[in-house]
């Protein structure tokens, strides 16, 4: 009893870290957008935080966890329900970790993130519409359904080596990175992204609120890795944590330098990109990590962000705040790290890690394709050029984001 | 010992969200008002915090939690003392879920809220000297003497059914709004507000912090109803963590829906009211709902923001952030939910939950009149017209919020 | 277990709590500066977070904390180790507060903290290569060697009355402060700061932000001082929350009023200040001091605040941030304090202050002296006036904090 309620203790925590991280995302995309669609980005974030949460209590939580099934799609029921004793009172026995409350909200505080990170790379130029669409149907089902065949108990988890990914590089930032990637093609980027084919710098309002982003993100992570140990085990949790932040660490370091090198200035946007290359790097694998291992998996981070950033733009794919490089890019490195450094390092846990990355490349780029593209040809998914050029805080919600100060058009 | 140490720690955390909070009320505040009051509006909020603190420290505890006493009006002496064992140390057996000091600072951080509260919706026009005297008299003897009714083991928690209100709907929520709505009606409306009789929009000047308040405020209510179990109760606190998040996000999207339906745009701002109004709705009975209740009180709060802001705008009452629809109509329809809703629904319930709120407006409307109105008639509340005009930052602190930025004058 | 498990709950929370502590610097400093050096102030907090922690990791860690050494300095070797268990796995008895690699990443948060206070008092002139080269020799050398001296088991450890320092209002803020000092002597101070040896206030452009800093700064200090337990003793935690946050109340409001008594005005900087000032005050002593003792601790040091920020600008010295003031007055003041008041007061405890604060100032001064003198004579630590007049920003990094609004040139 005593244990229960301090890993109960840890996983709310984590859980209310988690829930934080939505303002992290928040941030970082209006920092890195243009003032005039402020409004939408924001709306947008609080949609998805809140329809999110009550899609997962709706239908998510009993998708992804539906107890035993044929481990690709089951389903548990509508709503939630709570074990009870015989006597009628929430039954602890539950888990050692966390109660069945506990255990939802944690994981509805996960589900949201997909969503989130799609948001960022569609952002400036997708109607408010088509992307509320979107977030039900990939929020409310493809996540839920997709996580199920890992952390589910799904035919990943059942392999002769399971597949393994401790607290999402690929169930959760991979899944919204191929979203992200499959929206990119679909939409087209900004007006004057590619102008004569040269790429143009469109730079981001708010820099201060964009590293706040990354600050706040950062911080949420240590409840993101430190509650997927489920307990509060004190070996578990704190080796996470120190993996967690030395590849954050790392990845930042070696990103600002990588591009210091390349470019001749200190880019801070670099250097915040890189942290979260890290993050997303040690994921997968955050528990089975030593330090030194962390620091090469951030590092490699780190350095793949910068070539990344650079490829996505030569293929013309516009992404405003650099969610593919960061979510999908590094989230496949760290989920095929599992495989190279750590405990569980072995040629055929790299296998599995190939076969997980696979998986999950297969169901996200099938499911958002499919989504999204029908919303093009029926309703369409971009604003209107006017629309786009005057930004869509005007148009969608007829609100400015800062009506007392002055600013340029652009 | 063990259970000891964890309820604490969790309190402890919780204590450290609710004091959050303060920042959360500062952001929401500034945002939804103009640059020119927002020195103002930020020294307000620091007062509030360090002089509630203090003054709870110095009277408030010792009157809101009195010990034995007539059930209206008990005072345990001045500044706070410390249970000590035989052996001297600190009494460790003063309760199972939490030291004196976790409780005394716990409580202090709630104390602040209620000016907080006022401080909303009064902002823009009233004189910062009287604004502190009322803090210091309403957080300082209303409040803990208020609260000392219920929570100190006053009359209304010796009724038969005794009234319920589980972490503040109406001792904190409704505490804060009645003053809100005197300080309001005395206090008149911005100049402008109300043109020819025709409501003028005055715009919020910076909504990425209003947003980032409203999150950050959802962050604090795990603190602010998760520690109201006063213990680290693992069904309990999760239960209450559950129904306070679906609650925030049913009250959000049902608030933004209504809104959309009716004014045909989507709207940021009435969002993240409806977020508030479904976190002050759930307050009253958070640990004893089940999340459909959960799920319906945060809706019904949600609706209740879109119409109340309507028709407090109807009665041309000015109110910049929506205090009064957040915390007082929300606060109210929260602790009747409690009669209606989940484990304690009644008649009797419905009908103590009833005698709670006219009890609570009683104190509150005339302590709060007769502070402000004494004011009103001798050094006045209201700021010169030219002030207003120019703003308070220029007049009351000689400072500006944005120097470096160009702002529209307005 | 269950004791060990709670404690390194506690831990890692606070552990994460310091951490955000340097988003509370980050926003401080930008906030209280002028907005064309923005991205520079973000770099350089980005860079000593990351590069901090990596350095503890490599250096710092067991250069503060060596085992059994000579008493000043003493080297257990590169990287991290990880006691173990004969059975290979994680020693829990390392400690029953906290496990190695909470011990590791809690001290490691600290660390970094010394570098951030030089930050704020050599902004908007300082070349962006010197300051990282002093920040690499600073928090990879000068802090975990002065720390050893106390909290490594160091001479001042073993003094017949030992030298007392709880959280580090000498083994960190003064460590920083000392720097300040030093740095901001030979970098002269801002041009335009002091025209025909006149005082010209030069205002922070985003004040919303530096106010939201103190309160993250106040919210970390939770972490920081409660942290410094090293174990979650719910009597001695919960105190040191208490005294730390009636400090931090007492030094804000002392301060506002000494400032508006004096010059007339309600200075909200100053308000702010104070909350800082009374937070370093308390830090030495947090565990030791009644209420009462921390009321006075915290009041004495926002009425300090005032006078040291007015004898600061009378030596025409420009800390545009105020963190002398800040992080050295105060923090001599708290050390002192704790032979002044509390459990421990005494002469002996006193002298054994004295000397402690005497050690610490000298080893700053010398070796940030020698750093920095040593890069002023070689590679220059001042940007060109023409830099330093068109900002940071443009020449450093090439980039906007605020691209899309009019700004003020100045």
């Amino acid at each position: 009893m005593e244990l229960l309620t301090t890993n109960n203790v840890w996983m709310m925590i984590c859980t209310a870290l988690v829930f934080f991280m939505h303002l992290g995302f928040a941030f970082l995309e209006i920092g890195l957008t243009r003032q005039k669609n402020t409004i939408n980005i924001l709306f947008k974030n609080i949609f998805i935080i809140t329809v999110g949460l009550l899609l997962y209590c709706l239908v998510g939580f009993n998708l992804m966890y539906p107890g035993e099934f044929n481990g690709f799609l089951g389903f548990a029921g509508f709503g939630l329900d709570s074990p009870l004793t015989d006597a009628g009172t929430l039954d602890l026995a539950y888990n050692e970790g966390y109660t069945y409350w506990t255990d939802f909200l944690f994981q509805g505080m996960f589900a949201a993130t997909a969503a989130t990170i799609v948001s960022g790379a569609v952002a400036e130029r997708m109607k408010i519409g088509p992307f509320m669409v979107f977030t039900v149907l990939y929020v409310g089902i493809i996540y839920p359904l997709a996580g199920s065949w890992k952390w589910g108990g799904g035919f990943l988890d059942q392999m002769d080596t399971p597949f393994y990914d401790f607290a999402g590089s690929t169930l959760v930032h991979s899944v919204g990175g191929w979203a992200a990637l499959v929206a990119v093609c679909l939409l087209g980027s900004r007006i004057g992204k590619f102008k004569d084919g040269k790429l143009q710098a469109i730079p981001g309002h708010n820099i201060p609120l964009a590293t706040a982003g990354v600050i706040i993100l950062w911080l949420g992570w240590f409840g993101f890795n430190g509650g997927s140990v489920l307990s509060a085990d004190p070996g578990l949790t704190s080796l996470t944590l120190v993996t967690t932040c030395l590849a954050a660490a790392a990845g930042g370091v070696v990103a600002a330098l990588v591009s210091t090198l390349r470019y001749k200035n200190l880019d801070l946007t670099m250097f915040l990109n890189g942290i979260l290359g890290g993050l997303v790097g040690i994921t997968a694998g955050a528990d089975q990590m030593s330090p030194t291992d962390a620091i090469i998996i951030g590092a490699v981070a780190g350095a793949i962000i910068v070539f990344a950033v650079s490829l996505i733009d030569k293929l013309k794919l516009d992404d405003p705040v650099g969610a593919i490089a960061v979510h999908l890019v590094c989230g496949i490195w760290g989920t095929l790290a599992v495989g190279l450094f750590g405990a569980l390092a072995s040629v055929s846990q790299f296998l599995s890690q190939l076969i997980g990355v696979a998986s999950y490349a297969a169901i996200c780029i099938v499911s958002s394709f499919l989504i999204i593209f029908i919303m093009k040809k029926t309703v369409g998914i971009r604003v209107s050029e006017r629309e786009e050029l005057e930004g869509l805080d005007a148009h969608e919600h007829g609100m400015d984001a800062y009506p007392d100060f002055r600013l340029n058009e652009h």
